[in-house]
């Protein structure tokens, strides 16, 4: 008998109907033997209704108040599926965040959890209650109602996984597992059976919007065994674990992720002094603009170039920023491209592999698609190019990498 | 500098302007110098609509989940009026009936108030904020939500300020106080300067529905004194209170109720027998059915003729049972009147003055309306006519009493 958390994301609580299927597979593992909690989201639409309500009234809304108002929408639905759980013959209670409890900060909007009581959990689980618990909330040392910001459901999940040592934390979402790419974008993508916390976690970052980052970090540092499964399909999904076997079969990449929302900042000719880094991020950071890549290459003439990327929305906002820094630095001039998409491959495999990267820029080559930028870490290496060559760029890699699924017969 | 609790219903807080508006409204009291504690109900429509979606799951939703939901309605609309109040630069914070604390019963979807605890609102008023907080809900001893029932914002307004001993609780409507009668029945109505917690209990058990019933039993029982006000038209509305003084303008009559919401139904010929009542009553109360008016008359042959009625919705399923106990006692038959209206004189005068009741009979008798039931208490007579006498009826008792305003010119 596992102790299973299973989190629910808010399509797969959409509407009440959705809502009975979640039903009827949770009923399912725990008629298997299974204690289960489920985590789950508000219904889909849900959160931005309620956040375009408090808009009407303050752009920008009060913090605190907002979170009272979006922590609504997982109440919802977690009371509405302990209900159809009961009307199953399954006895089950539900939980907000303050119900649990689950403490986090302060930092409404955008609040991390501190400690999660199991004790009400644990009482529930042996009287045989399956236990549902609104995720992407919680409340503060002094009772205020705080959210974990978007997407904080999954970390919920991982959370009370990790305290109440589950088994698995069972993330359903709509996607069957993680794959080695798009599927949309290469018809040959392979569903992964595994795939390690770090790898997972340049996937995510990268764009595989499979899971959310904070859940994986999580889930990575208290060793909890994540599944990625889909909520209206039969399958193993894709286990994310520690274990990073190198056995003979280990691919060197695991997938290859990409990125279309970003745009690219580069800031020509400036005096390659030392801080000048942190002058020209320190003010695009003070306007919150968060940066992803960051290149700077070696000096000429005592100036260099410094180029960035930032996501798209950022992108009038981060120029304006940069024409004031450009200014005071004397630079030569500020260039930017929207045009852009980033693209990676991921792999703990490469680790042990050299000329990986090298792979890649040949495969890149026989496509005739330049490289704009290069970034690298220890298990990705990532490039930009023009976004009009992604798909071609992505296919050629995820064929150059051998991880295209066998031909079925037909195809 | 009083402290007042002003609650604000559904209608008032329907859309964001309403909201806006409402918020306008506090503000200038609290420029005034007044200290405000604010409850709120839920947008109207929103609880239907909550309860509809749990419907959707189950005909007769759990109890303790059916709470969970529905107190999300009051949650958001006390985030946006602080942040509503918040933008106009008067500092407040919304508190959920868990966040306050108001300790209930745990008699999930009809719960009672046990205690409040004051010490965070009376910490928050001293540092200069209003406190907004959510009508209708609570949270029982287990931490588990509760919810008081329909209406039951007025209740928490007037706990609130019993628990604070605030000077006045106004309770903001879509009427400017309490009438005489209905103004749309009679056009000669007049608002009531001041009424009685008695007389106010009578208006609004019959119908009058300008507040809850309870929340006028627990202003009375605490002695809060109580006001009716239009949410968007000034005026002084109408005072509840305990003062009954007896002065020479007191009127006998304070007002003329009404209803159109029940039925009546008679089982002839059942044998006289000590406990015959509880034999047909006991049924009917434990299918939940709500009895109001009960006649018995004295008998004859040994059988008599017992009378009483519910509320329409619940006639068929009365009906039914009425039909099972008749068949038990041997009863002649069971016949039935959805047709009815019941009318009312409400005042605590008439404890003093003879007949008041006698006035009533002849005024009807005079417009040869036909009274099939009556039933009496201390400062009410109710009578049970056909129904398309009533308006005729409440136009006549309203004249007949001296209720009428001075005709104005012109008219």
């Amino acid at each position: 008998m596992a102790l299973i958390v299973q989190k629910f994301g808010g399509t797969s609580v959409g509407t009440v109907e959705r809502i009975e299927q979640v039903a009827d597979k949770v009923k399912k593992f725990r008629e298997a033997g299974d204690d289960l909690v489920v985590v789950l989201s508000a219904m889909s639409g849900e959160t931005n209704r309620l956040i375009d309500l408090a808009k009407k009234i303050s752009d920008q809304p009060v913090p605190r108040e907002l979170d009272v108002i979006v922590s609504t929408g997982e109440q919802v639905t977690i009371a509405l599926l302990a209900m159809a759980l009961i009307k199953r013959g399954i006895p089950a209670v539900s939980y907000t965040g303050n119900q649990v409890r689950i403490l986090t900060d302060s930092a409404h909007n955008k609040a991390r959890i501190l400690q999660i009581d199991d004790q009400k959990i644990r009482g529930d689980l042996k009287a045989g209650r399956v236990v549902v618990v609104a995720g992407f909330q919680g409340v503060d040392e002094h009772g205020n109602i705080t959210t974990l910001g978007r997407g904080g459901s999954d970390t919920t999940g991982v959370a009370l996984a990790a305290a109440l040592k589950a088994d698995e934390c069972q993330i359903y979402t709509d996607v069957d597992g993680v794959y080695t790419t798009d599927p949309r974008v290469v018809a040959q993508a392979q569903r992964l059976d595994k795939i390690t916390f770090e790898e997972m976690l340049e996937m995510a970052s990268l764009g595989s919007k499979v899971l959310q980052i904070r859940a994986v970090e999580f889930a990575g540092k208290y060793n909890v065994p994540l599944r990625v499964l889909h909520s209206f399909q039969e399958g193993p999904g894709t286990l994310i674990t520690i274990d990073e076997e190198e056995s003979m079969e280990q691919p060197i990449i695991s997938g290859i992720a990409f990125n279309r929302d970003e745009a690219k900042l580069t800031i020509r000719g400036v005096p390659d002094t030392p801080g000048v880094a942190f002058k020209i991020l320190g003010p695009i950071s003070a306007a919150n603009i968060e940066v992803d890549m960051i290149v700077q290459n070696v000096s000429h003439d005592n100036t260099t170039d410094f180029t960035f990327t930032v996501h798209r929305n950022d992108y009038d906002k981060a120029h304006k920023v940069l024409d004031k820094t450009a200014v005071e630095l004397n630079a030569r001039e500020v260039v930017g491209d929207t045009n852009i998409a980033k693209v990676s491959i991921v792999g703990v495999g490469m680790r042990s592999h050299a000329g990986v990267a090298s792979r890649m820029f040949e495969a890149l080559a026989k496509e005739s698609i330049n490289i704009q930028m290069i970034s690298t870490s220890e298990i990705k290496v990532s490039v930009v190019i023009e976004e009009k060559y992604l798909e071609l760029a992505v296919r050629a890699l995820h064929t150059a990498f051998e991880l295209d699924a066998p031909a079925r017969q037909g195809e």
